[in-house]
């Protein structure tokens, strides 16, 4: 089995205290994580000015902002927010949410 | 609704001559795509020098290669191809597949 395959339904944490986020991996390029939010938790509306960000909805549903617009993101639905553009996103469901995200590239590792 | 959220079953396509890739959203910073498969169609073994490439099985099972290691990818399970590591995907099943596919940063539009 490659160290480079995730299952990411076994990845998931979650913690009473706040929305998790799992690495499964990261480069300068980009990093990928699973989210891992309970009901009422969120990742709050923020803005990266020089990255692209993807949230892809794994179980459960959440709300996702971008920009202006907030919608339910179900299960096999993508959002993406451009750089520049705020987003957000929150478990207000009843039941525990996981989303796939992926920025790239890596706020952080960035070489340029 | 947000031009920026995506429904990939409602998105995806497929052909008989060929998979299919259906962008989602590209930018300098990354493509996001859906790749469609039917029974017996397959995504090459590849190699990008520069970029990371990520597959995530959404309907259906593929199987992926990551350098030397071929294995299956059910739904909700994620491979990271990084830069230099040769890569394929095909679907030996008997049910169409689709798979998210992003790379960063973009190989065609790429600025650096």
């Amino acid at each position: 089995m490659s160290e480079y395959v995730f299952d990411t339904k076994a990845a998931a944490k979650f913690s009473d205290e706040k929305y998790q986020k799992v690495n499964l991996y990261e480069s300068h390029r980009l990093f990928c994580d699973v989210y891992c939010l309970l009901p009422g938790q969120s990742q709050r509306a923020h803005v990266h000015n020089d990255e692209d960000k993807i949230y892809h909805a794994l179980t459960g549903t959440c709300d996702v902002q971008i920009g202006d617009v907030t919608q339910p993101l179900p299960p096999g639905h993508t959002a993406i927010a451009p750089a520049g553009v705020e987003h957000a996103i929150t478990n207000n469901s009843n039941e525990p949410a996981t989303v796939l995200a992926v920025m790239a590239p890596h706020p952080r590792l960035r070489k340029d």
